[in-house]
């Protein structure tokens, strides 16, 4: 059976499918080698997500994952006075949720990969541009500063955990004109945005020993099959 | 557990997630509802296909898929005497082939919807532009006649099972420009040939009860979570 990897996170995993998004482009790459489960849930923070981690992954599915990628906090580090105050979970308890989501997965699934993602840079104006409730003091109800300080939530857990994370909020800030560059409303990922995920994620993936080179094809491909005698090539 | 549907193919379908094409589009549109699994094989034929059924479809996947796209002709139909004649399946052997492979479906999982899809047209100057063997009289290994024979077998198959078939072959000809508007190298899909499907895809499905109004949700959608009391949601 074909190896899978999973998906799990908020609206920018769940949209990663979305015009050439980061996860359609890992399913390209990976064609004929792992299956890419898609598991993103729009708007939800990681208290949610510890709400439904049972469901999302039954006890019936055995097959331990060969990797999963965590990205949630843009939804946690919405800020508790302003128009998305719902989504808010304090840092506090953003950085435990998260720590009770890998150590399920850890316990779940020994050999499992998990891979940390931090939420994204802010570009505050683009929110405002593109607010999903309309704010009447003209305040966007996420701030840079905060999603930072989710991310470096996100990345010291990673790091007591030993697991790989993808430092998005830092990554993204390097590029110039990086708010219309990488973000397309101020929070969800453009084009470059996307690659950038999936760059980052198969340079991840490949230092664990997780790449086209070492992931066996399950079936034969077109360039090992001998024109000459084809079905020499099915005989298993 | 989430169900699933399975596209089983060609190239065509291999590359299905590539530049946002037909896979990715389903994967999207079916976000939260639908596992979309990607058997694509490049190059492969309805004979080597059958070669490989029980490998790629093994026993021990117990859960019935909803639907299954299979999506092979392309192949078969390269001419017998031009450079993919190893790729090459006489039209009787195709027709019976593809029999068998939708028989093995129905007996494994009788619930199942297989949709049939027919080989696209082919562009045969496309094809001498773009030519995965350079053929040194200069003739295409494929001609637009021969993918319309194989169309048409797959249609008759469909019918003798009474399972939805999406004819290509005949859908993308009744389109102005056909040629380079449908197909990129005069066998693969451009955007827009990879829309055709999607479209034509969702509307099939659709025709037979799966589509975001009847396949449930597997948690709330944002949209139905209340922002006074986002908890509620989740007491399941």
């Amino acid at each position: 059976m074909r190896p899978k990897m999973v998906l799990f996170g908020d609206s920018i995993t769940e949209e990663s499918f979305n015009n050439s998004g980061w996860g359609a482009c890992l399913t390209h790459q990976f064609a004929r080698v792992l299956d890419i489960q898609l598991r993103g849930y729009s708007g939800y923070n990681t208290r949610w997500a510890l709400k439904v981690l049972k469901k999302v992954f039954p006890r019936e599915e055995k097959e331990a994952p060969v990797a999963i990628t965590v990205f949630f906090g843009a939804n946690d580090a919405a800020l508790p006075d302003r128009t998305s105050a719902y989504q808010h979970v304090p840092l506090d308890e953003y950085k435990h949720n998260l720590h009770s989501i890998v150590s399920f997965f850890k316990e779940r699934w020994p050999s499992t990969l998990v891979i940390l993602i931090t939420p994204p840079p802010i570009d505050e104006a683009g929110r405002l541009e593109n607010p999903f409730v309309e704010d009447t003091f003209g305040l966007p109800e996420r701030t840079n500063k905060a999603a930072g300080a989710y991310a470096k939530a996100c990345v010291s857990v990673a790091e007591e955990y030993k697991i790989p994370v993808i430092n998005l909020w830092n990554r993204m800030q390097k590029f110039p004109n990086w708010e219309k560059l990488m973000l397309r409303d101020g929070l969800h990922l453009t084009c470059a945005g996307n690659k950038l995920v999936f760059d980052d994620l198969i340079m991840t993936l490949r230092k664990e020993g997780l790449s086209l080179d070492t992931l066996p094809l399950d079936l034969p491909a077109l360039s090992e099959i001998d024109p000459n005698d084809p079905l020499k090539s099915f005989e298993m």
